[in-house]
């Protein structure tokens, strides 16, 4: 097997011309790529190596942004909720954005497209009741309500790239033009940018992959007064607006279109809010529409040879990979970060492209590879994390982006990434043409965006830590290399059609109250809580994790309190007894450390009289298992992302699938080394997630053995016997 | 100062006749009581000491209970909640519930006086679609929609009195026959007890006070099956229903009855709850009916030259003694449970009779008097807890209650309680005619129950410790004993006169978000936000604690996150960047511990840009500090009592008046000392809190002097000078 060349694409510039050369030999690449900032050099278009071209299509063009300001791209922003202490109130619309990169849009009506809110009654203010003063950027509320308090939503220009200034910031760029982005949804623009792209193309036929970087809206992302980041959603839809677009919004829907849909309350309708009708029919139209565009640019890109691969970020609005559209936009390849095996899934259970690609962590941005800095480190917590997702769902190529003359100063770190190269190549011989293995029930992530977000749940800014979401995010990191069939469902799926239960094997809900994750009103709706109940008392299985089906009503605030046996006294229950505290021996607690870890208090949980409490800290309930009809559920207050805890989880499926005696089939003792079976292939494989050595006694269908794994080691196994 | 005798009320029992007698003149009691379970014996009804005769008008008559089933008092239950998993369900009534407690009630018209209650749709079911079985005792639901959740609200005769049954089973009483209730609001049970009464004053010449325990209704207490509590609320209403109170109650209030104004979800409209509208009008009903009741009582006590006493427990509901109508009962005394300060100036603040007893624990019952116990230990609490409030409020008399021949087991608990009596009369002696001086500015405590529950707001079950509450009921222990006029306001006085708030000085709002004690939806309304923002804005202060003006709407979920500078994260905002976590220097902290304990944690708290962060614990901001107009705000989220933050809040009142200049004014560096200033009487005192040495320094308004305090000293002065 040809473990040196392939699979691996890496960032070139101008000033590492010879060097560039030898990280193709060593790395094995087969492809080299520009970036942000970086220029492919001359000499090296020539290569035997795939070309890859970064192209923009919102940006790099000032002389086109400038001389058609009306189609630069827009932003809904919300000014600061200012409290009237008189009966005129001044509201400064900038005054904590930063002015380089957002400008108030006067162009459009204001009286349109703007909207003031007196946000302590919830009531609009009537246009007639205020003004805009041009000179001070200011809106003022005339005869408002003292002691209560307003918001201006209002468009803005983004007159600075956020990517763009992100990256010139990061990188210190001195003397670098703004780029602005020009909104290509517009006819005149998007003339002009489909007959730049064919030009282009005419004039680098040594490129062989467009990668797109990105098509057309931004992601939310905003900077503050003092050009630090105020605001940032990933999934954000709040810069994809303009009149041109909204007017067809209107036209599409049939109602009257509202600032406040795009705003909604300052929240910009973050994923963790439960989404609204309006914003839900903004995305599907903004997603049908991106769509035909976007299929524009690929059938120019196939017309000339060449292949369209998507940069899934930045401008990647409107394009989401797992909505109702993606398949029909043609693309050959999509590209994204891979910070960990959930990122890592976002992009290889793509459907609907020839192959996908994973840019590794860290990028080579000085913010990592800084004098002192451990980019090591990063990278091999970024590889065993991505690893165990490659073992269950591999993505074709692996690849680098940044300046590679950063890179070059860490020598170690080329060594590393040399035996990471070879290491996917390996795998991916392996797994690419192979069919995981599944155990025999799927696992169902309900909330409320179901398929169109999966692994994308629980995420703020792709991926990062936040004291909120590590207790959640932890569930969907071990699933992302478990052998399971994960799928996800959406309350309007059960809604819809409750059948989407039946093949559902253990359902996890898992949120903070009231968030979109944890489903907030929708567990007031009696068809989505007795759809559950009937699923669980059949004989299905129930995960709730922190706050699950959480919504006050009727007595009650987690709804699902009789199947998971457990409640949260939010005080109006006090004066009931409460009896059930004492901790139990149970299988769930079996061969685990002593203490776990189970993330950030959720207060006050009880268990219910006949609940089996595992874990109780200070009459705080964090681990509890009930049986309800045939079926079994499991409360935990959360699952930060460890090995321990992925063995915790991997023992709550199976117990809440009924299957406890089945879980010691392709198994680990120790929880730091895991089993991969590809019956298709007859292969397994055992592998160490640690880089440390590891001892374990493995447990197939029909042998048991001891075993020892070096640091890091994958060992491969015939399933018919021989190693 | 004659402090040896008087102004203390001992129990007796037939078997304690000479010791009785030592114990009047060790303790130098001039009042004798009998108890629950004691009887005064002859010999002692010619002391020449006040003879308390303990007067029972709902219970301690069997035959008379027995003779008329339909007067049983009743109580409004509501049936486990029960998923349907077919379309008939079957809810047996009474299966977790004490059969010797309880007894359904099928006299009256079962469908006017039950309901079944669709608790996952929250419909109501129709009567025609259940039916009672009688031998199984339980409802037949017709027709149910599968997975959806039932319960029954159903009357109950009270067949055993719950403090009855509390008693005999804390005392193991054998062979007791089971006390049972009469509802005296009935006229044939009213006729009969009045001139019960009568007959018994007639028999009963050496009683000088009938201390009545209590009138008519008691508070909401059950048993389970196991005869464990189920449910207390020493403020519930569950127990004060029968048909014939609900049929007057409905012609009052012109509306129809539903078993849900008294069920509430099965919360039974816990003082947590903020309470509806029904259940107000139901209390103010009952409060004035109870009211005209009480007066006849009291008439014919005052006939026969006796003193009325009611005792502040077990059958009180209805007498709230900060109702509208308690003025009118014309009482001689209240006595009530003394537990720390609180609990004592529930007592001590009563307006409207001639004078209050504490009675002071421990409760001579064998749950703290066994050997091994210690009883001491719990008395010393006890007092130094109760004699801060004293200092501000005292009582006119002190007692005790059990069985002395307990008590007498323990020689260094007579000793102590001796030593108390005597200190008590001292104390008395000092301040029962001074007017404590008052700081000056008013603190004002701001919930949904203002005047009317007073001291007793956030209290589970008559100040039991809970998880859930400590942190807040520190907020009022620590007030009992402060030099400051404390008032307590609700939201509706806001609402019909906001005028309320011009001499509030600092607001102190309390509590778990939606509880009545944070306000719940009361903070969705503009009119209680702004009258607030104007209050702080224009010179108030303004203290939060916990989650305060907790209620998500418009972008909030603090209402008051402007004035207090303090929001808390539910996840909607995740999107936005928190920048100021950084702890700063401040008045506040000063002079304090490094730790300081704040109770439980309250997840997810940030401030906004301008704030003071004070604690910062983990990215969860537990202290901050704004300025809001001309005045101030003060976060907290929470504050367990302890001398320590006894003080600690002391500087956050004087910082959110703006006064933190005036603050060492009568002042104790040392924490466990504090400062009583009397100027009506030219004296003040300073008070070892501790039994242990203490030294400190004190501020007067004219002098600084050290001093030294023995163990739990209190030291008289006389303002001009000499000691």
């Amino acid at each position: 097997m040809n473990t040196k060349k392939g699979r691996v694409t890496v960032p070139s510039d101008v000033d590492v011309i010879e060097e560039t050369l030898n990280i193709i030999e060593r790395w094995g690449a087969d492809a080299i790529r520009d970036c942000d900032g970086t220029s492919m050099p001359e000499q090296l278009r020539e290569l035997d190596v795939k070309q890859y071209a970064t192209y923009y299509t919102t940006r790099k063009d000032n002389a086109w942004a400038s001389a058609n300001p009306q189609e630069i791209q827009q932003m809904y922003l919300m000014s600061d909720m200012v409290t009237a202490s008189a009966q005129t109130l001044t509201i400064p619309l900038m005054k904590h954005y930063y002015k380089e990169q957002l400008k108030v849009n006067t162009l459009d009506d204001i009286k349109r497209w703007w909207e003031v809110i007196d946000r302590t009654s919830g009531d609009v203010v009537a246009e007639d009741k205020w003004e805009y003063d041009a000179e001070k950027e200011a809106v003022v509320v005339l005869e408002c309500v003292p002691f209560h308090a307003y918001t201006v939503s209002f468009l803005a220009f983004v007159i600075w790239d956020p990517v763009h200034m992100y990256n010139a910031l990061t990188n210190e760029w001195k003397h670098e033009e703004h780029q602005m982005t020009y909104d290509v949804r517009q006819p005149k623009t998007q003339a002009y940018v489909l007959d730049k792209l064919r030009r282009w193309i005419a004039e680098h036929p040594e490129v062989d992959v467009i990668r797109f970087t990105t098509f057309f809206h931004q992601f939310t992302l905003m900077f503050d007064e003092r050009a630090r980041e105020k605001f940032v959603d990933w999934f954000g839809y709040s810069a994809s607006v303009s009149p041109y677009i909204l007017e067809q919004f209107e036209q599409e829907v049939g109602y009257r279109f509202r600032p406040e849909y795009i705003i909604n309350q300052g929240y910009h309708n973050s994923t963790f809010c439960v989404p609204t009708k309006e914003y839900r029919d903004f995305m599907d139209f903004q997603m049908r529409e991106v769509a035909k565009l976007v299929k524009k640019f690929v059938d120019i890109t196939h017309e000339a040879g060449k292949e369209a691969m998507m940069f899934l970020g930045d401008h990647w609005i409107g394009t989401e990979p797992f909505g109702p559209y993606f398949q029909e936009l043609g693309l050959d390849a999509v590209v994204g970060s891979v910070g960990d095996g959930r990122t890592l899934r976002l992009i290889s259970d793509i459907r609907g492209v020839k192959y996908t690609e994973g840019r590794f962590l860290p990028y080579f941005f000085p913010d990592v590879f800084y004098e002192g800095g451990d980019p090591v480190q990063e990278a091999k917590v970024n590889w065993v994390s991505a690893r165990r997702a490659i073992l269950r769902s591999p993505l074709d190529r692996i690849g680098y982006g940044g300046y590679l003359k950063l890179a070059l100063k860490f020598p170690d770190f080329v060594d590393y990434i040399e035996e990471v190269c070879n290491e996917f190549r390996e795998l991916y011989e392996h797994v690419h043409s192979a069919q995981p293995m599944c155990m025999p029930f799927k696992v169902t992530i309900l909330n409320s965006w179901g398929a169109l977000r999966g692994w994308g749940a629980e995420m703020v800014a792709h991926a990062l830590w936040y004291k909120q979401i590590y207790s959640y995010s932890g569930v969907l990191e071990a699933l992302s290399g478990m052998p399971f069939d994960v799928q996800f469902i959406s309350f309007d799926d059960i809604l819809e059609n409750p059948k989407v239960l039946d093949d559902a094997g253990v359902i996890i809900n898992a949120g903070d109250a009231y968030t979109a994750f944890s489903g907030g009103d929708y567990w007031k709706d009696a068809r989505i809580v007795s759809a559950l109940r009937k699923f669980v008392y059949e004989g299905g299985g129930f995960i709730g994790v922190g706050e699950p089906s959480a919504a006050q009503k009727e007595g009650h605030f987690f709804q699902l309190y009789d199947v998971l046996g457990v409640d949260k006294e939010i005080g109006f229950s006090l004066s009931q007894d409460k009896y059930n505290w004492e901790e139990q021996p149970h299988f769930l607690k079996e061969e685990l450390p002593e203490a776990l870890q189970l993330g950030e208090e959720i207060r006050n949980i009880y268990a219910l009289p006949d609940t089996t409490v595992l874990i109780n800290e200070h009459q705080n309930i964090r681990f509890a298992a009930n049986t309800y009809g045939k079926g079994k559920s499991v409360y935990l207050s959360g699952l930060p992302f460890s090995f321990e805890n992925a063995r915790l989880l991997y023992r709550c499926l199976f117990y809440a699938a009924g299957k406890e005696t089945e879980m010691k089939k392709w198994y680990s003792e120790n929880c730091n080394v895991e089993v991969n079976v590809y019956p298709n292939t007859n292969s397994y494989c055992v592998v160490n997630n640690t880089y440390e050595v590891q001892d374990t006694r493995i447990y197939t269908d029909h042998d048991v053995f001891d075993i020892r794994l070096q640091a890091n080691e994958i060992r491969w196994f015939s399933i018919s016997g021989e190693e």
